[in-house]
């Protein structure tokens, strides 16, 4: 028999974009015993699992649930429920996650029309506006936050917009999740979906999703069938749903990661979760200034548990970040798309937007950029952070 | 805060058709610390599971991988990406996921031709070979170890008939990898998929599947897009090829947990874990027999690992399942569709192929038929299988 070696993971210090440090409760619920699928237990676990969900996406929407698979299928599920062949959309693109929106749109049949910002910035309510005039979609997608770039969308206005002019709004909040406000039910959006991996500290492989009671009578009214059958709410509403009839075999054992994530969430409470990413953010923002490095997004739009920024000139990307991994198992992570290798995404999300991991990364990186280039001098960035703290 | 109680799971004995009893050894394997996607340590974890999936699928097939969801989207993978809106599928029903791969080609935008056999039946050649002639398929689909009915569907015979007349060959192998032979390469099947949670012994969540060069380029060749930007394995080739290109964020732990669960399977060889299967599988017979319980699957033809099974007259389906579940923790699974309320599914798979399991479900369902009618005599069944073991 060929050699295939006994598993031994690494430990990391997952400071990228996702997956991020998991919670040890969660790793300890991920390997509880697996029970079936249709056991009374676990319907009850579905039940708890929803109720959790519902609270920290901040809805009182019936269909609300995990997708059985990772983040991407979140937004795969939330586009080829809505859009039937022909359907306009309008798609918000200012980085990797709009743009991946229309090609999955496109695949679903969308007529897709997309406008564009520039890398790192966000959109004006009053562009989005005239673009639902112009183009008057069935459904608008926006991403919250747009993990390629750090930038912050705000939705509130934007949702207001799409909701007057009878378009159903797709918001991908699948880093925002548990780290800012994410309102579902105040907003009246359509389709909020969110992936396990990042603010909520569990592994990846769920897509909390949840879907309001317009986007569900829009599913109902199609003329065509869900091109997935995978994804089809209207036959995972019977499982999800009051009847908990079978329709595929759950992932159980992420179902209790899930669980298990969603109550420490709770049991924080999501304003103090807020407020602790937006904390370790602004310290680590105070440490990345003393080392004169500046963020890729524009200021007062910036994600408080992603911190994109622009790698210093005359500095090697790869080097750093194989001297981050080598030396302290820390991993931040690279640019995507536009920003590859202009920028690195450095996450403070969930259970890893903590003090000790800002002073942690700081620490490392200046020593790394030291000895690239003696201009970064040694623990100015620490001090600043810890002044920033008070 | 409403209150979210502690995850408790209780402790099953998953004699049904899937999730089967986990491996401890995998339970420990999925709770090991979380690394990132792209972390050089996981990248060469996808080698290896892909190495050890080759192994167990018994094929060369480069793009062999594990679909990031359950086994239903391993189906639907297998679909979308052969199938062009237009193009004629051919699909073999005789139970439950026979009938499913039919709607997933419809949503495709298959024009699909079903033949039908009645449920605990399988297919002869000749009968698959005249409807290829009749419909001229692109693609032919056939389940190889239906879950419903615990048919055991021979594919060898109907492989080669597909092939000569060129039509790329689906083969549903959710519930036969690991526990009968899947010759993938000696069949030169084209897509062949399985789950992670049956005869592996991992818990649900991903779904293994191997694509043949011929299906590939069957992919390549496509006018237009696959329908799943999540499932389209042009993208997925850059992620599971030597590129290792970000496409979606894998689930890692249930990498660590399937990377672990095929390890084990390599460690006992296929070849013995198919002889374990079969005297297991006997064992049970010979103790079903004595209690006058008779399979659904024809003779000849059943699954080793699946024993499905005709409630007999005058017992109660429920009850018989309850009491299982709550006297001894025994999960077994009851009728789908056409088989509802007169069938019991009772699973050998993988790790639960087990002598001590096999006493254990006849000792137990025993003791529940006797309390609900004195005719079923009491220690029959344990004597009749092992005598069965000789």
């Amino acid at each position: 028999m060929e050699h295939f070696p006994p598993l031994d993971p690494p430990i990391r210090k997952l400071l990228g974009p996702g997956p991020s440090e998991i919670h040890p409760r969660v790793l300890t619920a991920l390997a509880r015993p697996t029970v079936g699928h249709l056991d009374p237990w676990y319907l009850q676990l579905m039940d708890q699992t929803q109720r959790a969900l519902r609270s920290v996406m901040q809805t009182q929407n019936r269909m609300t649930f995990a997708v059985s698979a990772t983040g991407s299928a979140g937004m795969e599920a939330a586009v080829v429920n809505l859009i039937e062949p022909g359907d306009r959309m309008l798609v918000c693109v200012n980085g990797v996650f709009g743009a991946r929106m229309c090609d999955v749109a496109e695949r679903a049949g969308a007529a897709v029309t997309r406008i564009d910002r520039p890398w790192g910035e966000t959109f004006a309510p009053e562009e989005v506006a005239a673009a639902i005039d112009r183009v008057r979609p069935k459904a608008v997608g926006i991403v919250q936050a747009e993990t390629s770039t750090g930038a912050h969308q705000p939705v509130d206005e934007i949702a207001r917009i799409a909701r007057d002019a009878g378009c159903l709004l797709v918001i991908d909040a699948v880093t925002a999740l548990g780290g800012v406000p994410v309102e579902t039910d105040r907003w009246q959006a359509d389709v909020v979906y969110s992936g396990s991996q990042k603010c909520l500290s569990c592994p990846p492989g769920l897509a909390p999703i949840s879907f309001s009671e317009r986007a569900v009578e829009a599913v109902q009214r199609r003329k065509t069938k869900v091109a997935s059958w995978y994804l089809d709410i209207s036959l995972l509403a019977n499982y999800w749903g009051s009847d908990r009839a079978y329709h595929h075999t759950a992932p159980i054992n992420m179902t209790y990661a899930l669980y298990e994530a969603l109550r420490i969430v709770l049991e924080e409470g999501l304003e103090n979760a807020f407020r602790r990413h937006l904390r370790n953010h602004r310290a680590l923002g105070a440490g990345l200034e003393a080392l004169g490095i500046r963020f890729a997004a524009e200021e007062g739009r910036r994600l408080p548990m992603l911190n994109a920024v622009v790698i210093p000139d005359g500095i090697d990307d790869l080097q750093v970040r194989k001297g981050l991994l080598e030396r302290y198992g820390i991993e931040i992570g690279g640019g995507l798309g536009a920003f590859k290798g202009r920028v690195w995404r450095i996450g403070l999300m969930g259970y890893g937007s903590q003090k000790a991991n800002v002073y942690l990364v700081l620490a490392a990186l200046e020593e790394l950029l030291a000895e690239q280039n003696c201009a970064f001098s040694r623990g100015s960035s620490v001090a600043a952070a810890a002044a920033a703290y008070g």
